[in-house]
């Protein structure tokens, strides 16, 4: 029984370290995510789409690499946790309701939204602007689904 | 005369691409960018340093490669221009208000935060845990001299 316990306290404990952040962190950093993502996305979009005349290409490569690593950052595991469609970050959340009856549309945004970064990620090193354009479109398809489908409207 | 007036327009126009962001959205981006550091350094602390027995590979390597994607993201030139050392993003600034007297400093603590996450990039691949403890230390440090730099002590 004491082993027991003892066993029972220790997965408890892990437990609480995968999934350390409380509610209000991970709507936080989640606001920040999209933040940090937003700043990037906008960035691809004035050289590449808008101005393409400010084209630098470090600067791309190093914004698709960010979102690429985002994409990879196990963000439903760690910032979408159980209670967290409720509550305050740096503002309150624009998570719907029912984004926890909708795990398996989220996952399969989540597989696109890794599989078109690490594209974007490919092409921006190549240096070709229409085909950073092209893949870019297909990875603001891919945001906007995800938008529409989890996140109430402004 | 009506060319070099063209031309100075033509500069103001790409310095304002360039420099797009508004002071409240460079403060807040700048949060959020440290905020995203600070969940990825967190991460770190967690698997490698206080709790090893949760230690997850493609974890931490996802966290490294997002510090080193953000340390290249020309932070200095995008979320740190003239004004910024006043103002709220998400919440008022805690930059200090002599920033922009430290520039030498800065600089060089910026190329060290580049060359240290990358190095933790690499070494992350390895899954030394021993090597990527150590690294982690050496990124600490990097992280710590700026804070006392130009941060304001909360």
């Amino acid at each position: 029984m004491k082993l027991k316990c003892a066993w029972c306290l220790s997965c408890l404990f892990v437990a609480s370290v995968v999934m350390a952040n409380p509610i209000e962190d991970q709507i936080r950093i989640r606001q920040s995510t999209y933040a940090v993502m937003g700043w990037n996305t906008g960035k691809i979009k004035n050289q590449i789409v808008d101005h393409p005349e400010t084209y630098h290409k470090d600067q791309i490569i190093a914004a698709a690499n960010t979102l690429s690593a985002l994409a990879h950052s196990n963000l439903l595991e760690e910032l979408y946790g159980p209670g967290t469609d409720q509550g305050t970050g740096w503002k309150p959340t624009r998570l719907k309701a029912d984004y926890f009856q909708k795990q398996d549309e989220v996952k399969e945004i989540n597989t696109r939204l890794i599989k078109e970064t690490d594209e974007l990620k490919v092409v921006a090193e190549t240096g070709d602007v229409a085909a950073i354009k092209s893949q870019f479109g297909k990875l603001g398809a891919t945001c906007k689904s995800c938008h529409d489908l989890i996140r109430v409207r402004e």
